[in-house]
């Protein structure tokens, strides 16, 4: 069995991190997972929400939307529709969660990143690609704020690394990063999220079409694990070169 | 180690399943665990949704909310605030597919059920409790169907049994169907859905504090497997009384 | 001539007020008008709107829902189509005058109580359930707001008690508390609200189909009088016995 | 005693009814009572909403308004808020109801009139001088329908006219007609819509301070009755004279 | 060549400016340009929004609609919409764009001014006629607000005047002033707004059929400021008598 | 005097059109003006909007968004406050027209194209950029759907080019292609579109801080549309090149 693009069952897609890619944000990636492209810019504010106020603790949160013909027909946008999308909603607060587990609030201040994560080219993975891309993005953003003193340089607001990728069953088959004609033929479809020492921070498995085992459930943790160590991976190198501002 | 309510740590709070609550519903069941009381009550229309005549094939969804003071503080209503918030979203779309995972489309003709799952009393694991009286309202619902000729008495749509419990991991301990106290607490939450013949639907797992190693997710899996196997035996005997419409 | 269940044209349909029937709200009241099922919450939060802030004064309001299946056929939700109702709107502002009109704002103190009524089961007449049993949680809260000191104990916010029902001219008949059925074949249909003491708080009287003579009119508030004061006894006396917390 | 415009108690405001007063509507109606002015639009279509068509029914309509500097400060739009608010909604469904409380609907045939009333400038009685403005705005534009065919002429789709008028005890007397600051005042407040034949077709009564007696409610009922006479021979005034299009 | 109601190119229709329509505004003006209608209540508050505060500069801003009627054609409301359509805020941002123009923030102090230009009948031009009403509403308003001491006498908030007039070519005409029968025939439509010392302020030129030359352009500029100029003398004239409040 | 960038005053910034950016959209191009950078996208269906149906016509039209930190700071997403801007309303509408200005809806048959113009950077000039980028989307859409047969290789559906460009009074210099820091340093600020043989398309001149006079607005003109003609070769050139798809 071959898959669409020629890929072994554990490869990637050829992933690209550009750093810098916007002038205005903190921090500012454009990630691409194939022909999967998202915008991930970070944005940092003094000052945290009200409900946060005088706790000596920062916050981070994130946004995700797709440009109306980043998929193959054209989706109305959620701004002309006046109301966002039970998906729209979903993914944006699970790239929230997975950046917000690496994160020490105490650390971090009284400061508030936001990240926006908009897909321009969707071809399955956005959000695995949104949550890669954007904590590269934060780790950034946090290198700005303690380059401009809103940090302290001796802090460590990170705790760690997040990257993510999905994984599923396809014709019998568990796949790596599946691609979007892939995802619609997947009977189980799985998003993983982990931290760069190999541990979870989120598990989503959903059976598409059958009910799975635990052996599947089992496989596919394994395939997804070592996706996520190699992702890590290209993480560090692409936050290994010096960023100019 | 005792728990609040000195349960052991793999023991379900008390669990009711009472069928034909409203007299309206083609489905109605009101399910507690514990102090968390949700009214499950399905519609059945004829017809499905645009998109999806002609096919033969039928559709089921679900919608979740909360009254606004189900819980301890209340909460503003999302009709008066004229939108629906993220949490809401993702829970009314996980009980929505958590049911079609057990569903015919093509045995269910073309007939939609709408599944309302409206928290009134809110105490830590309602999307579960919504699941597991969703389930019991659905077979009630199509048996109604069959009843009245809409669906063919030889027709099969629903191919299994579903049940949902949480599970977490709380000051160190793996525990079974968190109260709200419990889940406030937890460093690891865990969601999750099977069939009655023990294969999984769902699996949503989230580091609250801390990620988790793969024995730790391999321990609330068990606990929850053990645990959806209990409520699946709950669901039967419900459902083995005859409901007097 | 006989009603479809039995009723004379002078008589309510068993009614039955279950306090403290949710333990988050400071009072909570099952009330039900036959097959017409209200639960009643009352939220007390220290402080007013911003309106009425130092003014020594509190504030009461309600706001009135139907959850979807409620009724026979499914309604879509409010928060789903994102703007609530004008019917909606209307009953929320009659629920909250008829409770203002017996309360003490000085009493009171600077202390908000919210009213939320939500009809679990309707079968006509769910304005009028509303305000008779949101009477009695009104009643529990202000009762829980002296035991916890945010009301002196010798204050008496409360001037008098309220309760509602229904009237109409159904095929030349006046008719008490309109079950659905017998409401849609009305000519003239009537909600009034009394005091205790005989009172009128609001009188809101319709034609359905034909305009109503003086005398008709005359005839529905004897009716509706009549029946206000049947329901304050039944207030009272579900008030008189204690409520464990 | 004397009121502040110097009037009886039982007395109108000077009241005109222009009609035709915008080109472009069937029927157009600029109404005042004293300082309330109010422009009613009468707009015929052929056609009913969609539940209603191949009834052979007609239906008619009305949605109520205000500029937002129609009154003494200035509110901001619904319109840009993005909600209508209760009164907007209770007032437009008030006005709906008792012009259809005037139109056999089998006669009207599946025509549609919708009912503009927008407030220009308020001073107390705004829906009253609505009411009594859209009927002969609606007048009009039945006859319009007929002019123009869209009715055949031997039909009578009007089975009578209808005016409303507001009544109040303020300090302990009862007024007709009260002007805002009278309205702000009143003990009770109450809205009476009458047939030129003098039956009711709505009675809404308020108790903004205290609750009313029986006595009480009569008087006013009696002073309302007579006011809708007067307006009554208004309207018949205003619609006797030819209107030039 | 001669155009429908007997007008040369270069004539506007009748205008006519009647101050003091409202008696809640601080400025009200009725404006009319022929059958065009626009009532234009300027309202003062002290106090700025929250992003000018502190800065010792007022603010003027507008809010433009339609009665549902005002055209020959029923529209529907946008707060029954719940949203503003775009030609609704492209003409609001126009008109408080050109009143801005002739206000000196300074000379305003912390106070500001609302126009409102609601539309009560349409034919063609009302945004040029709201603008040059809006602009005698506002004198009225500040001169308002000097007898109040809200702003000190010596202050000149105004620094000139403005009005608008819209032209367009029509059948190869150049056209001033244009009724809508004019301009839906229109090849190109501009609106132009000027100051009272024959200076521009908008120049909004569309080519509705096809595109207009340089000559063209120069042409309807030279009309434009014609008519602007003739505009300004009625203000002034209409600005001249004493306004009894 | 020179420009903060060193360019001449009748300079425009470099301009780059990347067609066939996005692999989805039927015509793609990421076009730049300096820093300002728009994806462009063309969507193509087969049918139109029901309002045109049966017109043997076609229809164009546009949406503008920005991406959250296209600009140096943050802005609230539209989808999220539920709400377009005015501005974006504005600026949507401008493109529709502009691109219309060239099109012949007969030749262009019962088709319609969407132009999704997404801001990803902004740096002044977003609207302008996206007019010039989505002509050329616009162009390989066309070429596209006579491809694929969907308009007949024989027509032209297009009657030109169109491009457009800003111009301002900064600091008493008129100057061309005004960059962000420009732009809100100008007197006057200028939007102008062009067709490729020198014609107007629109003309948008605004007075940001002073009212000016014939001579400017003349020189401005001047400047606009020689930097039309010149954009208009980029485009030129730039679809000159063969596309791969």
């Amino acid at each position: 069995m071959s898959r669409i693009d020629g890929r072994t069952p554990q490869q990637l897609r050829p992933v690209t991190i550009e750093r810098g890619w916007s002038k205005h944000a903190e921090g500012s990636v454009l990630v691409s997972f194939g022909d999967t492209k998202v915008l991930c810019n970070a944005s940092v504010t003094e000052g945290v929400p009200r409900w946060r106020k005088g706790s000596g603790e920062g916050w981070v949160t994130a946004e995700y939307a797709m440009l109306p013909r980043a998929t193959n027909t054209r989706g109305d946008r959620e701004s002309v529709k006046g109301r966002i999308g039970g998906r729209t909603h979903e993914i944006s607060r699970l790239i929230g969660r997975s950046l917000r587990a690496v994160i020490d609030y105490k650390e971090l201040g009284e400061n508030t990143v936001v990240l926006d994560c908009d897909v321009l080219q969707a071809d399955g993975g956005t959000r695995t690609a949104a949550i890669t891309g954007a904590y590269v993005a934060l780790a950034d953003a946090i290198a700005w704020a303690q380059t401009k003193k809103l940090i302290r340089a001796s802090r460590k607001p990170l705790t760690g690394t997040v990257s993510a990728v999905s994984v599923g069953i396809v014709g019998g088959d568990p796949l790596l990063d599946l691609r979007y004609e892939e995802d619609v033929r997947a009977d189980t479809d799985m998003n993983v999220v982990c931290t760069g020492d190999g541990r979870f921070v989120e598990v989503q498995g959903t059976a598409e079409a059958e009910p799975f085992a635990r052996d599947e459930l089992n496989t596919l943790l394994d395939l997804a694990a070592a996706g996520c160590t190699e992702l890590a991976g290209l993480q560090r190198a692409a936050l290994d070169t010096a960023l100019e501002r």
